[in-house]
Order: structure tokens, then sequence, then C-alpha cells
């Protein structure tokens, strides 16, 4: 498929971040260079759903100096979506009406932006149109804030979110140190499955400004060791500091949430929305009597674009660029992939890897990363992580506040 | 009582904020130039508390590159407290206390940093030591990110409290448009009697990325209207960004989570001590059955020093050196205040104002500066707000992570 001529289509889909943008970026104005060979390049409004409804934006409507800003902008762009795609067998209907959209405006090059699930629906268009004989590049571009997709030593996402996670926790761990009264915090950061996310609180260490505790979805928690943990540290320095991933189970296998359930459910038999930290809270506050305070990142973790790491800015947008060259080379069923070939100085260089190995595979921290004491990481984390939060890189500031990219996204006619 | 000479001591109160730290620099940096009056410049650990209990530590024995770096280190970086001096009548003991350690220390220049109730205490203090007949110069540094002290235009720390929640609101905005479904997101701010925090999430309106909706606490929320609004606001963009400040009232006079405290309670009777945000999030989906988010800035609203604004600190730093040289020049019982000259140059004097009239007064946000029908402020807020969030100052980075003031904090003798 070298040589294909067409159109570009390029959707996003799961979760933003801080820098998935600047993945669009690097595709469409590579993309710009190779008017030989890509007439639109046209992004699908709302990832997969978008191109179902033939909902399609034109890049080049856009004023280029807008573009250029899409790297500093949180969140996606062009919208984003929670939906994977069926298997062809279920959902026939889904694929004859993406052929039929495909077709209609001859997309020659489809990128698709995400994280496991989009890798996955990436992998099953590619093989579709493969089997429909429309001959078509799919890339896949990795996102996502929780640095779990298989095959590749990163994700784009992950060093900013990281950035933002270690240095709101030596700033927090600054605030919750203040009086001199026993007191508890518990900061709740994302991870259904995986911990990379809370590890990076461990980053604070580094300055002494770290968490006491942290706990991680890839350990069982076990809660009567820390009540005793806590309580070692009560005695030693009046105040607890705990950082707890979301999907955190303890030694039955339950969630915290669900361990705890007759505390967050309200009388009206509602199971109450409150997460890991809250009810970790309210369970220490129970059984000792002090001050506890729970503290979630919630969306901030994700989108604060102005603690984004040039590093993870740089290479999100060298992957789009990548990606862009390769379906122009003729690949296809690929995902963009970082490959580390050194931690000092840090170096890495690109690779691609097949969609159908990633789409379906997580990958966890390593268990003998975590201090068996549960306070904090690995030398091996730090080496690992270290490198992907360094430098900045932000939106212009105009009366003290960020210029994020104006889109137009006025949809072209159907 | 000029011309006195003897030791200074500082103390700070009251919650801590992204920039108290740079009052104390501004106090301690500009004392050491007048060692002809100033002999040692002490600090009390935890505010009133470490005077009573004599816990002092002595600037001078600390790096003079650390206490630079104070500026732009969040938190009390002395230790803070909740304290509130009763009067001399009930607590005597308190107050004789008092004299016998600034006797014993020879302290001549007392500078206490917090908020409405620290300026009370200071004021106390003041007061009793001119009985006393000990000579004294008493001077109230102002901070507090809730901006609610009166006979000042506006208070250190709000300027970059209200910069982060501006900047995180345009993010979360991003973050909160990216799915095409009906949702609603509800952010709690700071904020009990006065909405100046909430207020600065309408900054992002300049942008239009601000809130659809913003309750503050000096105009009752009338629940049935914003259900109202809610569904209008649906119809036409499908999501909601409701911004409410956690003191907020209803039209009978009662906090949220009070009026929705069926909704609050856990099964074991206690409160549940979900927040205003998490109660009004609650109570509407329950209402319309769609995905609801409530997220809370927490203490990351006034600990965020990496967002300060440049405006802010520099006006901190130089609220210090302006209360030693008054000190010194025998000004005593008053609290350094913020005067406006203009907004367009935006121009500011330091004056004196009487620590008596403000310690108990309280300033809110004029009823006026807020829209009639919720959606913003008016352009008054803008011209008085905006000024205070601009440039940027913050902590040299070092592996991406900012480098605080490290002090010693060696206790002197007793």
């Amino acid at each position: 498929m070298k040589n294909l001529k067409g159109n570009l289509l390029i959707a996003q889909s799961g979760g933003p971040t801080s820098v998935i943008n600047a993945s669009i970026q690097g595709v469409v104005l590579e993309a710009f260079k190779h008017p030989d060979r890509i007439n639109h390049v046209y992004g699908a409004l709302n990832g997969i759903r978008g191109v179902l409804d033939e909902n399609f934006i034109d890049f080049k409507e856009e004023d280029i100096n807008e573009l250029k800003k899409l790297k500093n902008t949180p969140s996606a762009a062009i919208g984003s979506v929670r939906y994977k795609l069926k298997d062809n067998d279920t959902n026939h209907k889904d694929y004859m009406r993406l052929l039929e959209v495909f077709k209609k405006h001859n997309i020659r090059f489809f990128f698709y932006n995400g994280g496991n699930d989009s890798m996955d629906t990436a992998n099953k268009i590619g093989d579709f149109l493969k089997e429909s004989n429309w001959e078509c590049n799919v890339i896949g571009l990795p996102k996502t804030i929780d640095n779990d997709l298989a095959f590749t030593d990163h994700c784009p996402g992950y060093g900013s979110a990281a950035r933002y996670i270690a240095t709101s926790v030596m700033e927090l761990k600054k605030d919750v140190d203040v009086y001199d009264i026993e007191q508890i915090t518990v900061l709740e950061v994302m991870g259904r499955n995986a911990g990379w996310l809370t590890a990076a609180s461990a980053l604070a260490n580094l300055y002494n400004q770290g968490p006491d505790l942290l706990y991680l979805p890839e350990k069982p928690l076990d809660v009567d060791k820390m009540f005793l943990d806590v309580e070692e540290i009560l005695k030693r320095r009046k105040k607890v500091f705990i950082v707890v991933s979301e999907g955190v189970k303890d030694l039955d296998g339950k969630y915290i949430p669900e361990r705890f359930k007759q505390l967050p459910t309200d009388c009206f038999g509602h199971v109450q929305l409150g997460g890991t930290a809250l009810i970790l809270a309210d369970v220490i506050r129970e059984k000792y009597g002090i001050k506890t305070r729970s503290i979630e990142f919630n969306l901030l973790q994700r989108c604060a674009a102005h603690l984004a790491s040039k590093t993870d800015i740089n290479e999100t947008l060298k992957s789009g660029q990548f990606g862009l060259r390769k379906a122009l080379a003729g690949q296809t069923n690929k995902m963009v992939s970082f490959q580390r070939i050194s931690d000092k100085p840090y170096k890495m260089k690109l690779v691609l890897v097949p969609l159908d190995k990633v789409a379906n595979a997580e990958k966890k921290v390593p268990l003998n990363w975590i201090s068996d004491d549960n306070t904090t990481m690995s030398k091996e984390f730090f080496d690992y992580a270290l490198p992907l939060i360094q430098g900045e890189d932000k939106a212009k500031l105009e009366n003290g506040l960020p210029q994020f990219a104006k889109l137009k996204l006025q949809p072209i006619k159907k």
C-alpha cells in the first residue's frame, strides 16, 4: 500500500490528557507537507462515533497558528468518545457503515489516538478494511495518563500527569504538615488496575516531600498492616500522608469502597459514590478520632496542561509525525511505540508494534518496584520515571491566563 | 516607641497560602539590614502556640539562599496554628505568659501573619503589652486566599489562588466538554462567607471557558431556579459546569449539605462529610439520571505555588518590608494594607490601618458584582481581579520538580 493517495482521517478516543492534542498536531502538520499524497486532512468529531456519523472537520479550514497551539491545549480538541467497537460478527452494521464512509471520503490514512480500547478498535477497523479490500493505512497513536499500554516503554500523557502529581504532592505535603496536631491525609490518584500514577507521587521523595505510605493496585492493601503503620507514623511525626490508587483492593480482592460498604451507603439505600480516599479517610477517622482529610486530584491530573512535561509534549508531537511518515511508507495495523535506549542520558526511539499485540494487553508496575513497606518506589522506578517529567512547555499567557487553541470545528458537508 | 532596640519575633497563623512565606521573607531580610536596631530575628513555631511555648527559631541560623526561596515556597514555613486568643479577662494566664516570654527574649517588634482571627489576636496582644508597659511594636501582616479582610483592597494570597482557580477552570472546562453526552460537573471552591475565590472562576469567561453557573455565599442559592437553569443549559449544550462556594446557602438560609441532609447521612447515622459539590452533584444525578461529577480543589487552591501570581508575590514581599520599616518608625497595633490607586494601569500603595478596625470585620463580594442570572461576574470584578493574577514567579526546578526553601528550624534554647 505504498504510494497510496487519498484523504486522511484522525480521531481521538478515551479519557483525554494534557498532551493528547500534540499527537494531532504532529500528524496534521506533517500531513500538510505531503499534498502529493494527502489531499484532505479530516478529523472525526468524538472518535469512532464521529466516523460513523460522518461528522468531519477539515483541518485546512483551521488557522495554522491555532493548530500550533494544540500541543499546549489540554483535553481532546476534536472531542472524545467511550465506545469500544464490537466484533464484526455481532456488529456488522457499524462496520459496513465505516466502509461506506471511508469509501465516500476516500480515506486512505486513518489514525486513532487513544488507550487500550482504542487500539483494539483501530485493530478491528484495520482488519476489516483489509478483508474488504479497501486499501487504507491504519495507525494507532498511544495516549493515556494511566501508562498501561503494553509493548511501549511509556505512553504519551503519562510524563505530564506524573509531573503534575509529583509537584502537587510536594506542595500538599507542605500544607498538610503545617499544624502541630495529629492529622491524616489520604490522597486518591487515578488508576484502576495499574499504579503508575500513584507511583509518581513517590518522585516527591527525592526531596523528602513525598507520601508516608502509598498503595498501588498491583499489590493488595493489607488494611490491618496499614493501621499498624499509621499508628507508628502518628507516634513518630503526628501526621500521616497516604497516597492511594482508586483501584486498590484489600487482601480479599475487594475494592476499598466495597470492603467498607456499610459506610458509603446513604440512607436512601443508594451506594454512595465516594471514592477510595474518602472512604479510607472515614474509616481512619472512625478508628482514631483525629482530623482526617481526603483529597482527590480528579480530572485535574489529566488536564493540568500548565504543568505538562516538555519531554512528554515533544515525544508526543514526534509520535504523530512518525506515525504519519510510516503510514505514507505503507505501514498499517501498527501502533507507534516508544523504545528506551538508555536512562542516563535518556534516549528513546520510535518504533511500530502490531496493533493486535497491544490491543488486549495491559502493562502494570513491576511488583518489585514497590517497596516492601509501601513507603516508596525502587531506584528502577526513579530511573524510569524521572526522564519523563523533565522540562516545561505550556500555553502563552494573556491576562495571566493560558491561551489555548481555538478551533472552528466547522463540520464539512456530509 | 521610636528608636526602640531589641529582638524581633514573627509568627504565622491560620490556613496557609502559596505566598504567605513571602511576608516572612520580606520582614526577615529587611530586618537583617538593621542590626543597629534589631539583634535577633526570631520565628515562633506554629503561631501563638509557639510564642506561649517559647518555641523559637533564629533566622540568622538559616542559610540566606534558602530564605530567599521562601517567596516561592507554599504553606507556612514556620508552621501555623488555629488558635484565637481569648480576652484577657477570661484567659489571663496566656497573657501573663506572653509578657514573660516577650520580656525574657526582649521582643520589641512582633509580627503576626494571618487572617481575621490572627489580626484579632495581634490586636489583643498589642493592647495588652501597652497596658503592661512593655514597649513593643506590633504589626499585623495580612494573608488569606479568602480575600475577606476589611480595610484593604485585597489580601496577599488571593491573587495566586485566583490565578490557580481561573487557570484550572479553563483546563477543566476543556475536559468536561470532551464527550458528546449529557453531563453535569459541580466544582467546589473554598469560601465560607465570602465568594471571592468562586468569583475568580469567572475570569475564565474572558475566553469563554468559565462556568455556566456560579454561586457565591453572598447570594442565596435558589435551588428551584438552579434546576430550571440547569435544564435550559442541558437542552442548549448538553453539558453544565457549575462552580459553587463551599459556604453557599439556600433561600431558607440552610447550607446545601444541611438542606439535603437525608442524603449525606450514612447508615451508621453519622453525618457524611461530603461537601457542597458532592451533595449538589448527588441531588442533580438523582433528579436527572445523567452523568454527574463533583470536583473539589481542596487544599490545592491554597498551596499550588507553581501557579502563583508574580504580582501577588511581589506585593506580599513588599508588605513585609513595609511593615518592618513602619515598626522601626514606631508604628504599632496596625495592619499593613493595600490601597488601590488605579485599575488601568494597576497602581497600588501600602498603608497602615488600625488592627482593631480590621480585627472583627469581614469583606464580602458586592452583591451587584454577581450577575443576576448567576452566570458570571460584572466588569467591576474583572477590573478588580485581573491585575492581581498577572505574571509568573515560581521555584526553580531540579529534576523537573520545584526546589522549595529548606529551613533547619532548629529551636533556640529556652
